[in-house]
């Protein structure tokens, strides 16, 4: 399955800024990336690395002279998601079993204070039989409770705020999803891509919770085709996969994010159709 | 420099339960390990795996039958914290040149929400001209403004709190030590180990902030010598970097925490009397 | 019915202290004062006051000398409810309608942020056709999704809490069932009195909710018979009726509170058993 | 002194709604209303009330039916506030004295969470002799310390949060020095009022804090002249003295606010300026 992304952000840099982007495709085993190619105007020499814990390629870069600065990406990837059927997603691995790439996602973290949800969580879905029953009754019980509602939150909002406001945007309904998961003590984390057919076009967030050992995909926003992403980095939360970290002073003028299908075959599945015993991985 | 530490945790379970102990010491190239021993009883198999962004040593086990449940540890090690001068200590990083390893410690946490921070830290130490200046001007407002009151804190305290309401114990210290570094560009972690002569007998938290490319350790509640520590883990804060995660449910009866000096020679260093102009590192 | 109630408070004072007492029963048209009992020990004039908004008679008291100090209180009262059935429950005042008195308390308080419960309370409780079964719902919602758990929350412990960590006492659950209410525009606000058969015996706090021009009365605790309260005062939130104020320095030692019928006949009402189309108010 | 003010607040009206504005200037032995105004278009039979425990006359309305709706207010008021010298402002009122319109006024409320701040407020203003002095301290501190920045709060900022993110409008301001005051035990209370020469021009917010038995003046903002305020109410915070309470859906669309001197000796004090041994009352 194959995708083109674009995305180009421009600033005005007013002062002497570091900034690290978080928007290249990931590479992994399954998502092969065809081409891509990073333009910096005016040109300055970046640097790239690449996350401890997660598959995310960063991009830093010190902008020195005040003036206009924009860094654009593009790439052709080919991605074959993983199909889980019922039988796999009854396995659970013990906590005991887990590793030490998973365990830092039972934790909470700046925007996922799972400490503070527990009661909540055991309450409301404490009694599903199976993990993967309770995340899809967490991601369905974000989409009927929560809002999504454009500019109702900011950089600072977190799942301890959605869940009595009610109302966010993407990275709202990710962090409440992965703060309720933890809280069950199951592991979960941010995902941020770029997404087929999102309107208005943007940056995506979701989040992946591990499942048997699989880190399964969920979108309580409903907003795009379940197989319609293409993954840009993994992280705890908002914290680590911020699509730019700024270090300075600048303002952002333009944001321009596409992601289109280049498969003719290509079929999105929509969560609201999507047979509920099938599970999606991106891993 | 030799210590010998030595804890012991003892708990009833009543319900299967995951643990997930921080108590063995770092083992690094300053800190060596001379013996250690753990025991486990009743005897369950244990298995033990590194963090992945720090020195940790975490020990994971399942305990499946109620009842009584101890582990103790206890090792003697060498260690040979680095002091520097002045002239290292003003040396700064800038951030595009900072590696995978430390560009997480500048982003917000759990317990360290520095992005809530930055006008605030701005405000007060932005003046100050180094960044080694500012994180002891950091370390000493703690200190000034904060009350050091057992009790008045809980595992849900964050540093965002601790401003506010200025008391708390050394996690909630080391917590707004953190989030003000980071509040100001400056990586800054956790640090929790075996402290000499600390009273009553506990666990310590303390902080590290990259200086120069080294972790420089400062400890705003000066209860303990700055080179009486024993490092057991560093963290993000205390999400990483607990003592112990308890899975399932058990009761904590008793802790012994316990760091000697067995070095003759030793001569503990208070942070009052410490020379200003000398830094510390653990790393 | 008559009930006889009792408190006594004991303090080691330690520097020249204030204190507002709120313990005395209120004095209105239903509930009548047969005799009362106010000792203060070491004696020390005491002056009351009576609330602006509320049947609330305090006592303001100058504790000059450090050391012992106690004030106790007894007193009878006759007191008859009302009871409201279905047709006048089913009333509703229009906000245009309530007067000066009512108005406030449809405004967020300290403790019941209800501004930020609005998206969250219709959600759950808008579709509900009329106002007395909106708050029986809130009641009943409360007493189903939070856990009375003694010790398991402060003084600052405010609805915005609750409502997520999900535990707390007859406080919390009052400040929430508060919060709700006006979240939906509907007038509510804070009762605290003597309770018939609270165990262990204790002041007790439930919430009233002003319903087609009458203050109804919910208990989300269940702990006590409907029936079986006594009234000392009402407030905004616990800010405005707190049992004690003090400002100064003092260790309170003991609490006695009793609260016993003296009415052969008395049968107490259980929620549980309650009818649920009848309503019942102190007022 | 006289002053003339004006304001117009335009809506549309989405559904059924009631109003209650805050817009009309109190009528107090020093504020004497020469004329005013009241325009309702289209016409809807408003009602007036006063508040409990404030000068506040506001007025209710219900608007009925979709569409255009606006409120004008106009007044000429002749107002001679009151000048302290430091023989009066040095002057206390022990707690023990206070009434029943002024207690009220030391407890925390929605947006003033002085139970959280004592310890704050203690170790920055508790050393300083008298009560006046301290305020002015509180107030001068707020204006060092906290940025003036419109649109960096909303509608649930509290003086909780103003403290460390350090930005805020006129209502933070006054918020936060309430908070502060009460901190100390020392009664304060929101002032809401029109302000001679503030620019852009919109209502203004700033508090009284209760000074042997005075209601003085401050405004932390520094914005207007001390001398230029024409008073609309008082409450707790904004809570209770909102411009308009809205209960049912609208858009704001334009609000024109005024406030001229018609006095040619009109001779502004800015705080600055202000000597600061006088205090100013507008009681």
């Amino acid at each position: 399955m194959k995708f083109k992304v674009f995305s180009e952000l421009q600033y005005t840099v007013n002062m002497p800024t570091t900034f690290i982007f978080n928007i290249q495709v990931a590479r992994t085993a399954r998502q092969v990336i065809l081409e891509e190619n990073l333009i910096v105007d005016p040109f300055i020499q970046a640097e790239q690395y690449n996350a401890l814990n997660s598959d995310g390629r960063f991009i830093k870069l010190y902008v020195n002279n005040p003036g206009n600065f924009s860094i654009s990406y593009s790439a052709t990837v080919d991605l074959q998601y993983n199909i889980f059927y019922p039988e796999q997603l009854l396995q659970t691995t013990p906590i005991a079993k887990m590793d030490a790439e998973t365990i830092p996602y039972l934790f909470p973290s700046r925007y996922c204070q799972s400490d503070k949800l527990q009661r909540l969580a055991y309450k409301e879905f404490g009694g599903i039989q199976n993990t993967y029953a309770q995340v899809s009754a967490i991601a369905d019980w974000i989409y009927k409770n929560v809002e999504y509602l454009s500019g109702s939150t900011d950089a600072s909002t977190s799942a301890y705020d959605t869940l009595t406001e009610r109302a966010g945007v993407c990275r709202d309904f990710a962090h409440l999803g992965i703060a309720l998961c933890r809280a069950l003590s199951i592991p979960a984390r941010y995902f941020t891509g770029y997404a087929y057919n999102l309107n208005p076009p943007d940056f995506h967030a979701c989040f992946e919770a591990n499942i048997g050992g699989e880190w399964i995909f969920f979108d309580p926003t409903h907003l795009v085709p379940v197989n319609g992403l293409v993954k840009i980095s993994n992280g705890r939360d908002a914290a680590d996969a911020a699509v730019a970290s700024i270090f300075g002073g600048t303002i952002c003028n333009s944001m321009i994010v596409k992601c289109e299908s280049v498969d003719p075959t290509f079929s999105p599945i929509y969560s609201n159709n999507h047979e509920k015993e099938k599970g999606l991985s991106y891993q």
